[in-house]
């Protein structure tokens, strides 16, 4: 029963074998639990990209998905968290992918529940399935990690890659430098000494990584700025991207602000791998659910079934 | 790949075609994909029988049917169509089923996306599904259109399905009338010199099309009347079907406004067809998702598919 | 076509034949309609357990799941719930489960569609499938109702179990008495000469029912006492569990007011079976669904399939 609740738990050959096991499946492999199985996605935000990418992995996985909808559940009537994974662990659901507001809501549940929690997001901290397909997408375009420079430009305190990716990044290899207005740094990153000028982050990395602007996070005291200020002060423009290295990648989490974060005219160009990286977000999310359901089954089959897929460092 | 927007873009062999493989569909024909294919309903508005029937027809084809709840997607935090349908098509969504509130809101998308729209409903604009399955009910009931004269009474202006419903019919050699409040309708509708009082077209016509009244979308300078006047003056009263011609029936696209539109007594009654259409909307839905995902898919095999079934006209 | 209305229309063999069926399915049983079905869980009120209990019933079975949003539904348009079954039966639905605010919402709906309803629930009236999930989870523990004494203690009136276990209970063989706050009471409890102190109750009980405060069903003139008061009076504090008879259980429908019915350490606690009753939620509603759905298809192949499986009592 293998959680999946933040990148930094995760060793470097852990976080390799996920991988590998994405790519396998993006080049077709299959898997599927030997039993019928039921997984719950509780979303208590909102989301698109992320909820339905688990749902087309889940059923690649001939997983029967049970609809939870949070809106009209008993959440409503106060029920906590972990009763609420509890009594869908009772009536048979063998593991639960949860997005919350809060930050560390796993820490209610972890050790207390007894199927595996797979965390899609919790407040500004943690998305660890973000992360794996962001590093998935740069390992499918570099094969390597070690000797890169990745730049992670925008809104860092409201981002929940942004260390994560930061973290796990530098442990697989690459360098990273963070860029965009100072006002919205925490006074870590900017102690780190790794902030780069915006031109200079742009013109010397092989992977330029846009945030999302989170209006919905933001409070009122924050620093405003109109979007054409911010594009032009911090976004993509088409000026920068002519100015980017070559075969240097352009990534985004989406959805895109666009003419924001990035021009609008980019969002699809050569160059940009932000439709390629919600592709490898549903492989990214098949190999967790096999991690955390092969564990399940007790799993000498499933991790003999590892060990047949060759793993490439 | 082959878009369903509006019945006017299809001609009477292409009617014909899908009205055959629906038919097949109700004798107990089946077909499904050669491989796991995936298709979402994004529905903006709501709706109970379009978006049901889509979903019992997609998984009688054996689709995996992914769940969109518009209100908890990212749409709310302002994600165009656009961008959802291209994430929708990167996570490996085979073909979207949209209803909006907005006329034409597909042609943000054709030509655009690279996977099929099938339109359940735009603004007060087109429902094709809707109007293929009258035609259905018309076929199966009378086997021909030439000669026939249907009469659409009632709400021509918001109505999705009166003026493509006319379009279609006309094509397929049936007279069509229109009768009801003048007030509500387009000029167009009105110097077509097809309007009918509504005693002569009730008891004059092969089929009695009732359209339901659109409260959710009358605007607050409409016309108003009281619920009895419109049905005194403009509804199916039980005394106007004892007009009616022998072996006409009686169609609502539903939900119905019970002794509005019709007399609460005549919804079930002998020539009463309003159920009947709802069981053929299925087939319909059945029959244009295999469109859809028939060409994408190749397709040789399944034009073959397609001339195995006789297609009768 | 078997409705599931209530627990008092049941005789005590079909009872007990209900309670056969799901207990095989806890030991592993499977059974499935021999052609593909669909069914839809219509609630129009908020629940996490009943709701997702009754899909993974539904898909232990394979049956398809026809997802009805009761918030986007055109419910919201002023339709009634008896056309919105009519339209479910027209598209091919072949049972809808149902929860509504009403008290026996059912009755509009019984001998006029074709199809089974399966009450989930109805306004402060029955609960038939929590019902019977409670009889099955009391006859796991002795194997018999004959000669037990089962107290009801709480919210009575507001309570969708509490008469109809008490009813089926006593038709059983069992001794009911109820316990809680007077004021919460019918007189009907009250002049029945069942009621007990709470002491007493609980020391000399073989079965300790608790139930949910519903304050969401409170109205402004109720009399209303804090938490920690209705704890100390009428709630299962940790003291008054030591004083239960030796081998006694504790049972509550959930979600749990943790310190309010009970006190939080007592939830999971080796007296506890309020998981194990979820658990069994599932075999009922199997159970229930297999009952409705066998006398659909005629059934004579199903009936010898009851007949198969040994009954015992």
């Amino acid at each position: 029963m293998e959680n999946l609740l933040t990148t930094s738990e995760l060793t470097v050959v852990e976080i390799q074998q996920i991988l590998q096991d994405a790519q396998n499946f993006a080049n077709g492999a299959e898997w599927k639990p030997n039993k019928q199985s039921f997984v719950a996605n509780l979303f208590f935000e909102p989301s698109t990209r992320t909820k339905c990418s688990f749902e087309v992995a889940e059923r690649k996985l001939g997983l029967e998905v049970i609809p939870f909808e949070t809106t009209s559940s008993s959440v409503v009537k106060g029920e906590t968290l972990y009763d609420t994974v509890r009594t869908l662990e009772s009536i048979g659901v063998n593991a639960v992918v949860v997005r919350h507001k809060e930050d560390n809501y796993f820490n209610e549940l972890v050790g207390k529940v007894n199927i595996p929690v797979i965390n899609a997001g919790d407040g500004c901290g943690n998305h660890p399935t973000q992360s794996l397909l962001d590093l998935l997408t740069i390992k499918q375009e570099f094969n390597k990690f070690a000797g890169l420079k990745i730049s992670i430009i925008g809104d860092i305190r409201h981002s929940r890659v942004a260390r994560s990716n930061a973290d796990a990044l530098t442990r697989l290899g690459a360098e990273v430098v963070f860029s965009g207005p100072k006002e919205w740094f925490d006074e870590n990153v900017l102690n780190d000494a790794n902030y780069e000028d915006i031109d200079t982050a742009i013109e010397t990395s092989d992977v330029v990584m846009l945030l999302r602007i989170q209006h919905e996070r933001h409070g009122e005291n924050d620093v405003e700025m109109t979007k054409e200020d911010y594009h032009k002060q911090y976004g993509l423009t088409v000026d920068r991207e002519k100015r980017m290295k070559k075969s240097s990648i352009i990534m985004h989490p989406a959805p895109v602000n666009r003419d924001v974060e990035i021009a609008d005219e980019l969002v699809e160009c050569e160059r940009s791998r932000i439709f390629k990286q919600m592709q490898n977000g549903v492989y990214i999310r098949m190999s967790v659910l096999k991690r955390s359901l092969t564990t399940i089954e007790g799993g000498n089959l499933h991790v003999n079934d590892y060990k047949k897929w060759p793993i490439a460092y």
